[in-house]
């Protein structure tokens, strides 16, 4: 599966439209931790590996995804595979054991909304970061990715975002840290 | 969680006063993938990363296994972490991303007996290998395992055991093949 993705920075007039024109999925929390690779540098390779825990409405979910090396100039669309795990921790030490390491935890505030069939925008609010807008679609091929990521970056622009970002939370953290390509 | 255990060659006597003896938990079918790590010699550290797909009943069970070196000299006594997971397709898919190879899979069937609390019977039927018996308890702590095993050795060999094995299956069939430190 292709997870075509495009964000955006954004402030609270982009918010307050977003919310004002689409439906809200849902309010979810993530905590998402990295990890290194044991002998490939995930920053040249351009891949990450990330358990995610994700709290919602009380749930409680964890996940394992391996992200892919870009595939798109323009989006942030990759080859991922992702597959829930029910015990984050034991899965933690099974990397650890394997050799990753812990790069580093980030937590955000996800509110998610429908805006067509297959569509949905993210508001993110990014501990250390602050507020980014996300429009993901999803897709079978790599033919499709061009014109929807065209699309989607229309609807971002109407809803008033000035400056993408391809870069991930994670590259944006380490940059802003000053650590980049050392921690990682 | 440390397992501690003892693993002989069996005949069909063995099973027999096993099968006599000792109470049948249940009778499962094992499908043990192993793998090889990007860039570290399992068979140098003695360790193994395993997915086991398990059947009995009706049942269909996925695990992924991490197995610590041997900590006794006598057994196969290891440090083992082990999750649950519900895609083991998409598990193997992650593990190859990231540089896993897959080594071999490796099919038995085995029945489990009750001995006593926390001890368990395994008599195993490898499909290359033939016969085998395991003991297995588990432990806490490294301090009782010298002891657990003097104990468990004796179970097997009262019950006609001649010759123990602390290789695993794994490394029985690769030597068996002369491929051994080559594809693991």
């Amino acid at each position: 599966m292709i997870e075509i993705e495009v964000k955006g920075y954004a402030d609270d007039k982009v918010f307050e439209r977003v919310r004002k024109n689409f439906k809200l999925i849902r309010r979810e929390y993530h905590e998402d931790t990295y990890f290194q690779h044991p002998c490939r540098n995930f920053t040249e390779t351009d891949e990450a590996l990330r358990i995610r825990i994700r709290k919602f409405n009380g749930h409680f979910e964890a996940f394992i995804t391996y992200k892919g090396p870009k595939i798109d100039p323009n989006s942030k669309t990759r080859w991922e595979i992702e597959v829930p795990v029910s015990d984050p921790d034991r899965h933690v030490e099974i990397l650890e054991s394997l050799g990753f390491k812990e790069v580093m935890t980030i937590e955000k505030t996800r509110e998610k909304y429908y805006v067509d069939k297959g569509i949905v925008i993210m508001l993110d609010e990014v501990e250390g970061l602050g507020k980014f807008i996300e429009i993901e679609a999803l897709a079978e091929s790599e033919e499709a990715v061009g014109e929807t990521v065209r699309i989607l970056r229309k609807i971002l622009i109407s809803l008033g975002v000035k400056k993408f970002e391809r870069r991930s939370y994670l590259e944006l953290i380490l940059e802003k840290e000053g650590s980049y390509g050392e921690a990682r």
